[in-house]
């Protein structure tokens, strides 16, 4: 039996039991793991060392080596997550609704765990702590599968979790990660639909497209944002002067941060020279349309691949349009679904846009900075999904629940 | 371009409009709908004939003809079907939930159509028509790919439903067929997640295997049922004849029909030979393990084949059990989480049984055979989920939809 198809199996076994487990073994589970943590974080730091120095061999990025490197406030804040998600609402065993048949029987639908989770993702320990939380807490079997570059990290995070949720009553082989760094050990993971009852990967839009174009397991989509701010043109343009700002500079490198910005034509004269001034202050790299590069200089002309980029950088391709059919055409043709704001007074666009943007959230007159299970408050966040399937959106605990019709009969048969 | 890649693309663009059509505009949609295929009965068996000589030709069995057959009645009945979706309540646009943060911002979920829905089905022309009619009543444009021996049928209903659609107010291409009978349309049907947001398989078991291993399209696995009836040693045993005989004969040929009988030992010698005779004088062939064949004569012996086939047939495996741990794992093992039911008076047993099977629906003291979503109350039914994600159990028109925020703000920003 290859290793990925043992894990598979007994996680399958492991998560039978969590699903029945108590809130209370969970959340003392959780607790321990964090208090693990801590305890070990000498031997934490010092293993994440070899990762270091393999991803510097591998000429990896300032900022990928950043995203790989643990240190004691990094630990302390792996800790404190978990110790938040035991402080969440358990989703499981929630009635969501019940009602009797003519006949007497009673319905139930409760909440259950999915069962087995695999998360696929890159060289980020932390997702490695994170994952294995939510999991635990929502009563789900998890197999992780962290970048090979961070497998010593990931390694010895999952055993410290792993132990110390098994000394506070959860089954053996609920928490688990793949041990070896072979690439078909993800193939195999991806096909394995006895055993896995979803994958979700978390990382760059490559990894992502693999996972859908491979997997023959149930797989939710997370995290590509091609984010869009239409500035119509009945806006307030001080508010949309801080909308596109926030949205673009705050956070550049996140999946709700906007990526193009959209100028009606008849506030482009008056409210583009002011917004491009502004990007440039902040070092914000424009790509623009024809009207845009006439408008303001210093602007890159933009082309066809601009309209499609999530930059996930300080970059921002500008576009004006004819109308605010022109924009939602545009954001139709060229968004990911993810997050799209419009900025305007006007009552019937407002309207007309959160109904035709197809999108997991649509904003009027607000960031879409803001799209984030912490915002919203939903509590911790799994990721957040841009497919239509199963969860949309900020996915909290309950986006990693299914659910389970219990019905209560005294003999009846179907005549 | 590809005739299914055309129809992909133009699927899109129908769903983009749909999601925004008033449900007044897609009742009327459904009764014209309805009434065309009355005004056209005559045409339809006219060609419906052709697709039974070609099933003849290819040597279908009697069922797979009569499956095949389309008549005035059944026509008829396909006619009713439509009037019952639009009486049903239109599912999108609800507001689910909605909260304002403490930042103001007020955050509405709202339900929305899933988008563009692909339906591969065997050859049963009237699934055309109840999932046309399901599709348009939830906002979501839908290619229909039925088997290829009903192909004259299937484009015949078609076009018959798209026009009195479109002469209603439906966009054009709302609803539309694969006109090729050629197998690698499907293969590229499945590959289309650019343009399809779900694909339901409907039929047999190899078909829906093989959308799940080819799909990349996300894939709602529907109705492979291996039930089970698991007779308690505290069971009402008058009541558990009752339920067993339901359950079995009722109607053998669907997924909820029960496959195993599991009898508690301690009840074996008094239940076993009432229940098989009762059996047998229904026509039921039984594959028993060892204690049920010494206990009656005429039983088969089970091979271990039998513990897992969905017979579909008059046809039932039954097996002595040690206690309810060993009635637990043997569902675990052998079962499809579809329905399963135990027979108990014993409180604890029915609790540890409904908790402990993981299954889209569980019964005490009731018949399998209410697995569905009419008999559950939920109108029209889309299929039974047996899968965890997005759906599970008797699917109705909500099954269908997604959900979208809309956020609305005054201008706030992140912080």
């Amino acid at each position: 039996m290859s290793e990925v198809l043992e894990l598979g199996k007994k996680a399958k076994k492991a998560s039978v039991k969590l699903a029945n487990i108590s809130t209370e073994i969970k959340n003392r589970a959780l607790r321990a793991m964090a208090d693990a943590l801590i305890t070990n974080t000498k031997e934490i730091i010092e293993i994440n060392k070899k990762d270091l120095e393999e991803g510097k061999k591998r000429n990896f990025t300032k900022a990928l080596i950043d995203r790989l490197l643990l240190n004691e406030a990094r630990i302390e804040d792996m800790a404190k997550g978990l110790r938040e998600v035991a402080f969440l609402k358990d989703p499981v065993g929630e009635i969501i609704k019940g009602w009797k048949l003519p006949n007497e029987l009673e319905i139930l639908q409760v909440r259950v765990p999915l069962g087995v989770i695999g998360i696929i993702y890159e060289a980020r320990p932390n997702v490695t702590v994170d994952a294995a939380g939510l999991c635990v807490k929502s009563g789900n079997a998890v197999i992780l599968r962290g970048g090979s570059v961070a497998i010593n990290s990931n390694l010895i995070l999952t055993n410290i979790l792993a132990d110390a949720g098994v000394k506070e009553g959860l089954p053996e082989n609920s928490i688990q990660s793949v041990l070896t760094t072979d690439r078909a050990a993800v193939t195999e993971l991806m096909k394995m639909h006895d055993y896995v009852d979803v994958l979700i990967p978390r990382g760059g839009a490559s990894l992502i497209q693999s996972v859908i174009e491979n997997s023959t397991v149930p797989v939710i989509k997370t995290g590509l944002g091609n984010c869009h701010i239409y500035v119509d043109k009945l806006a307030n343009l001080s508010m949309a002067e801080k909308i596109v700002i926030n949205a673009k500079c705050q956070r550049p490198g996140v999946c709700n941060a906007a990526e193009t910005l959209l100028v009606h034509k008849d506030v482009a004269k008056i409210f583009l020279p002011k917004i491009l001034k502004e990007l440039q202050e902040r070092n914000v790299e424009v790509f623009g349309c024809p009207v845009t590069c006439s408008v303001y200089p210093g602007v890159n002309k933009a082309t066809e691949e601009d309209w499609k980029t999530e930059y996930l950088d300080l970059k921002m391709a500008v576009k004006v349009m004819e109308s605010l059919d022109e924009a939602i055409l545009h954001i139709q043709k060229y968004g990911t679904n993810h997050s799209e704001a419009i900025v305007t007074e006007d009552y019937s666009a407002a309207k007309r846009f959160t109904e035709e943007v197809d999108a997991a959230a649509v904003y009027v007159n607000a960031s879409t900075r803001f799209t984030d299970g912490g915002e919203y408050g939903l509590g911790a966040e799994v990721g957040i999904s841009t497919q239509k399937l199963h969860a949309r959106g900020p996915m909290g605990l309950q986006a990693l629940t299914s659910t389970k019709y219990v019905v209560y009969g005294e003999g009846q048969v179907r005549s």
